[in-house]
């Protein structure tokens, strides 16, 4: 084993002192990784991101901010496998891996290029000028940076992608960072963040690192903040609902509980490749990660007629997803972020099974050696067969490697089951036959913040049910929080002031060069 | 005096029972208007907007709906006078009732006409096709009307506009609406809501009404909801942190307090034409709707050297705005909207000369016979001449005829000053000088949701500081709130979803003409 990492926190450009306080455990055989740092006191770094990161942030154009972006993508992949090797700790395969770095980085990449479509300006323009009465006198809407901190509260399941998916709108809109990453996988994260300071690239003030404890962080917040949190439905509705918060109309989006669907369409039989497409991202979405993405399929809704062959298939690919260590080649299934992770989802699963039953897995595997001590968990599908009248399958999240089948009826009834789900992330729709695609398009997208649409003529191209890409929209209404991230200039509006622009066109078109 | 009118709440396309509890008074006199009637239960409205009045409307395409908006504002704009006798006794003047009453089926019209230009269908567009892979896969963000109900909490001050600005967006985007109207001159937002349902333009359930309290609404709201309120940061903070609010991720938009304020340019001079505008505009603002404007002039801002010859004007000018009845046609000033508004704007008033100095005004104006039973109170100019250090001035919202003249030093100190509000609705700039106007609405546009620059050139064109148009935003951060009303589209977000669609270009396209 090497030697105990002792973790830093990073304010007002300086790395503060190191470890000491809580240990984090290694998820694959329950060694000490990191130690985490004493709690540092928020208002140094609010204090310092509003005087020093947001005025030298705002300094720039959009299109330079987008040269931030290359330059901090560049820099994280020259030292890419640095975080391979830590992610292999938090429990994830190399492929695992990749989605969290290979994807936090290429969320980097695409707002680095969506920026040159940017202006080369301080403000954004928003829609037509609006004609307001006869003479000169016109309205323009613009976008301009808040001039406070963005405050990101990172997941445990992706420590890099998760911070670097909240950076990239954020940095490129023109607002500092305070980073708070989950505890669980710090020591990921943390690198992460070294290698973007070690670059270089970044003004002062623009991105601070929290480790630990908050304090009274969130009390600190004004009008101008802009909070992003993602993370478990109960602590959101706890911060959210934080006196500062509400009294100061701090912005705060949520990203949280999904319980997102995959629809077989009534289209498919056994033989159709839909079928298969739709057997293999299920399977895809419960073992990858080992199930530890806010956007994975927790409900597979397949035509009755076709619940047991489907069940049937399920179970047999499953069945060949090894469980194991993480960095051995032949493992499919790598381990939760942690025991006290597994005792979550064990918890989960025995709610969820109230009203479906166990159909595979179900149990903590058997493996030798300082495996055993790691946080693994089977492949688990359930299967319930009422789920119009089921709720705790449509709103308990077990944060893990488990999924329930279940079947419907028409597409009113695909729908209903959908969107009993309340607001997710994700659905996806497995069909080659468009008027069913579209009937269950239609009545799923007020529910759904993503919608992936596969047959067996786009499968290839398709980039899958669970990816969050930087130019589409991730964040769901209801139960997912409502919150909207990437997508483009979507995910920047947290973070930017819409202000209606009134005066004569001279004026709007100075105002537009500013 | 007329019959006492007895008040109906409007309930699942039936007018519900009449009268019989709290009296209205007029705020011109004190007689009795109108008797609330009980309260009426909240459930059964929500369920009819969800199972009838939103399946109508989204049956409907968006230009369709455009046309249901066009059809109300032809049928009020015929009836209108009904409501000018009504919108007297509130202590509006003639001018004030257009302002109130045109204004709000001006938003109609604007809304109806912009309708033309969105899909003849019943999803929207949103961006353009993003590229997501090499291959036959793309992705497409739509937006589709919610499935719930919008709950719109409207002030008082703009019983009619303040209705029909909220519904505009709403019916557009396709959701029923129930209108819980404020209770002090909810004879006259009945009175339009009436004029709606009689001219039988709408589909059932589209629009109820619920008078007086709202029971357990909130507490049956779900993440498919939308609740916009206007009113005090005080109920807003309440209404927002409500258990259900937070828990089902209900969506809340809130429009709430604002100390707006008005810049004189630095390059004016007591001869200047702005310097002219700018003292005309602020008397305007004072004694419209007898300073009963969220978006009013609060604050002031004149170049120090000015400040006293500003000040002489200003109050030149007030002198001449005659208070009394507002049915009289040389009345400038009318009542506010009762005793109990009046007795908030005297001790706000209180607060705020602790650090401001009266100049005229502060006292309740000597009128005879009935009028003296009125809610009447004078134009009351204030002025603090340490805005930097100062609190109330920028705190607390005397809403009335009530502004405070302060002195700035640089274009830096007047943007502190006016940030100094913390996020309002509405900011006014009247120079003459680019270089300045950009130095000030670059500082200033993070923190107004609008902004309104005037010189000698569009002084005539002009809209004025007050006026929300319905193209342009209506809404400002911090203690505004941070909501966006109006905007065309911007103000229909609130009761859209997006969805972001990934598949083949042929489903991408069938999509778009759902």
């Amino acid at each position: 084993m090497t030697d105990v990492i002792a973790l830093r926190s990073y304010a007002a450009d300086q790395w503060l002192a190191a470890g000491g306080e809580q240990p984090l455990l290694a998820a694959i055989d329950g060694s000490v990784v990191a130690e985490m740092p004493a709690p540092s006191d928020p208002a140094a770094l609010l204090d310092h991101a509003r005087r020093v990161g947001g005025p030298a942030l705002r300094a720039m154009t959009f299109q330079q901010r987008g040269k931030l972006l290359r330059g901090l993508a560049d820099a994280l992949t020259a030292r890419k496998e640095e975080l391979y090797a830590l992610s292999a700790l938090t429990g994830a395969t190399r492929s695992d891996s990749a989605f969290d770095i290979e994807g936090g980085i290429g969320t980097f990449f695409v707002y680095a290029s969506k920026a040159k479509a940017l202006p080369d300006a301080h403000v954004m323009l928003e829609g037509a000028r609006e004609v307001l009465s006869k003479g000169d006198f016109l309205g323009q809407h613009i976008l301009a940076p808040l001039t406070g901190v963005a405050i990101h509260i990172n997941a445990y399941n992706f420590p890099v992608w998760g911070m670097l998916e909240k950076l990239a709108p954020t940095l490129l809109a023109g607002m500092p960072a305070v980073i708070k990453p989950a505890t669980d996988g710090a020591y990921l994260a943390e690198a992460a963040f070294r290698i973007m300071i070690d670059s270089g690239v970044l003004p002062p003030g623009a991105i601070q690192l929290l480790l630990g404890k908050t304090g009274d962080l969130l009390e600190r917040l004004d009008g101008q903040d802009s909070v992003a949190f993602t993370g478990s439905a109960a602590t959101a509705n706890r911060l959210k609902a934080a006196p500062a918060i509400v009294r100061n109309t701090v912005r705060f989006a949520a990203e949280q509980d999904s319980l997102n669907a995959s629809i077989l369409g009534a289209d498919a039989r056994a033989d159709s490749p839909e079928f298969d497409l739709f057997v293999k991202e299920v399977v895809r979405e419960m073992t990858q990660k080992a199930g530890q993405k806010c956007t994975a399929i927790r409900r597979a809704l397949v035509p009755a007629a076709l619940i047991d062959q489907a069940q049937a298939a399920i179970a047999a690919r499953l069945a060949k997803m090894t469980v194991g260590d993480p960095r051995d080649e032949t493992t499919r299934l790598g381990a939760l972020a942690g025991i006290r992770q597994r005792d979550d989802v064990i918890a989960n699963l025995a709610a969820l099974r109230v009203e479906a039953d166990l159909v595979t897995g179900g149990a903590v595997p058997e493996l030798a050696g300082a495996l055993a001590k790691g946080a693994f968990f089977e492949a688990t599908l359930l299967r319930c067969d009422a789920p119009l009248t089921a709720e705790a399958v449509h709103s308990v999240e077990a944060f893990g490697p488990v999924a329930t089948i279940m079947p419907y009826g028409d597409a009113d009834e695909a729908v209903a089951i959908a969107n009993a789900g309340k607001g997710s992330l994700a659905l996806s729709v497995f069909s080659h036959d468009l008027p069913t695609v579209l009937r269950l398009v239609a009545g799923t997208s007020p529910f759904h913040g993503r919608i992936l649409v596969v047959d067996r003529d786009n499968a290839a191209a398709s980039t899958g049910h669970g990816a969050a890409m930087p130019n589409l929209q991730h964040g769901g209404p209801g139960r997912a929080g409502g919150g909207a991230e990437l997508g483009g200039t979507i995910g920047m509006m947290p973070y930017l002031q819409r202000s209606a622009i009134q005066g004569s066109e001279a004026v709007l078109e100075a105002v537009g060069r500013l």
